[in-house]
């Protein structure tokens, strides 16, 4: 492929061959202006009509937008275009010619609703601000990494099709397996488990999760990114400080390294990195505390499942990200441990955000005995998971660790309305395709 | 949770609690030693049977192996301690006892058969070999991403629901996704191709694929990693530049980060990065030079595809990696594009370890109409890929990629003799669990 200059770094001066789409056309008669657009921005070719070759000029001012071209000149300094440069062309290709009938407008003048944006993506990835999610996506998942390997972690790949879910048989989807039923794993919480018991100790995964739950709301998914740490001789403490230096390194890594996105997305001013320390509140109080904002109808008792403005009540109470701690057992899954003695109490925690849940964890049962109780006081039979089970009877140390939603992530530090804007192609329960 | 010390951390002087599993009691009458193995290594710990307390002396003697243990004491230097230093204990807590029938030794003392190993992973990881392929595998993975941010790509996330295959209906595992049938995803191809056709431009991801084929060999996984690249305004050539970076990367963040891991597996004085340029040698080349081996019964002729005997002689000859290039046509899957005019040569690549086929790329089909015959050609209704080809009608920019297999990386670089040794929980014909 012919040597290319990205239009950012097309300098006065040189002589380049810049590569990308027809953004626009603006032809003010003797002159007209093409825009190219290309991963690193934008950049004016020039056409001076009575001056230029008359095919050069037909080529350039014909081409219908969103094309793709190849035009090589000189780059010259021109304070009235976008970008202070402009190229006036020496020749000019058309490489692939759009049809002129766009189901959606990448520049944005027309408005376009989320389904019709996700069923041409590609077009719709040609929107700065679109372009911007995605690339800060990509700095969040990288940060994340980068953080976890400061907490010692390993990373890890987990098995997505299994014979058992990690809470049973609900919301599953299931799998043909070579004539035998199995499933697509709804959290890679067991087999992250079993590698913490072992000398890898801490370990991270950043995959794919799956669930069939028949929720179609602004927040879920049914296929989604989970950002899973699990370390052997971790209580829920040191689980609530790997959540909250991910989170933070995160937000960090966002603030310092995309600058351009944060700005394409009109965030260049708002933008904060969490500054305090994210306070952990107790269940009990935070009960407390929503009762007392009397926003609910209801005032909540001990025992009660936070309902949605419930934690949108203390979200804005507490003004910024928060955990909750101290759940009670009952709401909590058979893995997590309780506190001490208190049968009552678990050591769940979650992380919120204001508008949303981002994480749940806690520590985890690793006493063989009352884990086996655990499966049984939940309903599941402990034999079809003793491929989990039995590895606790040979030194399984006290583990602990969480499951935090990768889009919901990106959805709260981009403050993005609908979930499925996080992801490239959301699957839900009616879409399935691209 | 207490301050813990991992034992690597333990100086002489220091006042340390190291917290492991039993690795080893070594009896020798009036004393005794404990080694304990933690994340980091062992460390021993002495019991002077006349000089202790009787009761930490039998809680510290009688504890089974691979049983969990917090010791606290004094750090000594002792130069016939294992690591040069010893803990005598002030106390001693059995935090998770091991039933003393282990299904699996993780001294090594006693091999296992993989089989074995895999059905109690938790204690095979605790060996120092098993434990490093992993360590190994995470710098890899960390490497290979950096590699891909340094050729400017975005890291991107496809689904693997989808309504259909990337290659038609063969090898897919087929899914009930809210009473529609769905597959798991054979790989992220035409997706990664779709973000190519954006700003985006360069795209990389690692992720699941999930391949339904019979092979039941030591090459083969149901489910694999795939580490998958693709770019716009590439050609064949710069995706071969960036599949050689990437590999090479791999092997460097090895030799440079995984000293201790080479050790355990006793690879520290064979291990290589590779040096030369990897030889790009045309198909046409492939079969003159693997016929002169005179290693097949019957000569090849132009269009054979290439059996494992062919590979195999021809990595003898070669000696390193390399590339095969020019392929057939016909060999090709039809988003591969020819060669020019010529319509028998296809842009085709792959990336050959002397071992096995690493890596299978090439420039892809961007041009509509082309396109659309391919899918014919290939008995596919293009009609079922709608939501892929229609995007080609919107300015498609050439583009290239591959897709390099992760395990296949592992495997290779470390010498392992089966691809499940490079997977925690391996997915084949016959292994579903864990």
């Amino acid at each position: 492929m012919q040597d290319r200059t990205y239009t950012a770094d097309a300098e006065p001066g040189d002589d380049a061959t810049v590569a990308g789409w027809v953004h626009e056309i603006r032809d003010l008669g003797g002159i007209a202006f093409l825009i190219l657009r290309d991963t690193t921005g934008k950049i004016q070719i020039k056409f001076e009509k009575d001056e230029m070759d008359d095919d050069l000029v037909e080529a350039g001012l014909d081409v219908s937008r969103e094309s793709v071209v190849t035009v090589s000149g000189a780059v010259e300094e021109e304070p009235r275009a976008p970008t202070g440069v402009e190229i006036t062309p020496e020749s000019f290709e058309v490489v692939a010619p759009a049809d002129p009938e766009l189901p959606l407008d990448p520049s944005g003048k027309v408005d376009a609703d989320l389904s019709t944006r996700l069923d041409n993506r590609t077009l719709d990835l040609r929107k700065d601000e679109v372009q911007a999610i995605f690339e800060i996506r990509s700095e969040i998942l990288r940060a994340a990494r980068e953080a976890f390997r400061e907490f010692h972690c390993t990373e890890i790949t987990t098995p997505k099709i299994v014979a058992t879910g990690t809470e049973g048989g609900t919301e599953l989807f299931p799998i043909t397996y070579f004539g035998e039923e199995a499933f697509m794993n709804q959290s890679p919480q067991l087999f992250k488990q079993l590698i913490a018991g072992s000398n890898v100790e801490r370990v991270f995964e950043i995959g794919p999760i799956f669930r069939a739950e028949e929720h179609n709301t602004p927040r879920h998914l049914n296929e989604a990114t989970s950002i899973d740490f699990e370390g052997a001789f971790c209580d829920e403490g040191d689980a609530m400080d790997v959540a909250e230096g991910v989170v933070r390194a995160a937000y960090e890594a966002v603030a310092e390294n995309c600058e351009d996105e944060l700005e394409a997305l009109g965030l260049e001013d708002s933008f904060e990195v969490p500054e305090d320390e994210f306070p952990r509140i107790s269940y009990e109080e935070a009960i407390e505390r929503i009762n007392a904002t009397g926003e609910l109808d209801e005032q909540l008792v001990w025992g009660d499942d936070l309902p949605t403005e419930g934690e949108k009540a203390l979200g804005d109470d507490v003004g910024g990200h928060y955990f909750i701690t101290d759940w009670p057992s009952e709401i909590k899954p058979f893995y997590i441990q309780d506190h001490g003695d208190d049968e009552e109490l678990s050591t769940g925690f979650d992380l919120m955000h204001p508008r949303m849940e981002l994480v749940s964890g806690g520590q985890r049962e690793h006493r063989y005995e009352q884990l086996i109780e655990g499966f049984e006081q939940q309903g599941l039979d402990p034999e079809q998971f003793d491929y989990y089970t039995k590895m606790f009877k040979y030194g399984m140390p006290p583990h602990a660790g969480f499951g935090l939603g990768g889009e919901r992530l990106i959805m709260t530090i981009l403050g993005l309305e609908n979930i499925r804007e996080a992801v490239l192609f959301p699957r839900d329960r009616q879409r399935l395709s691209p």
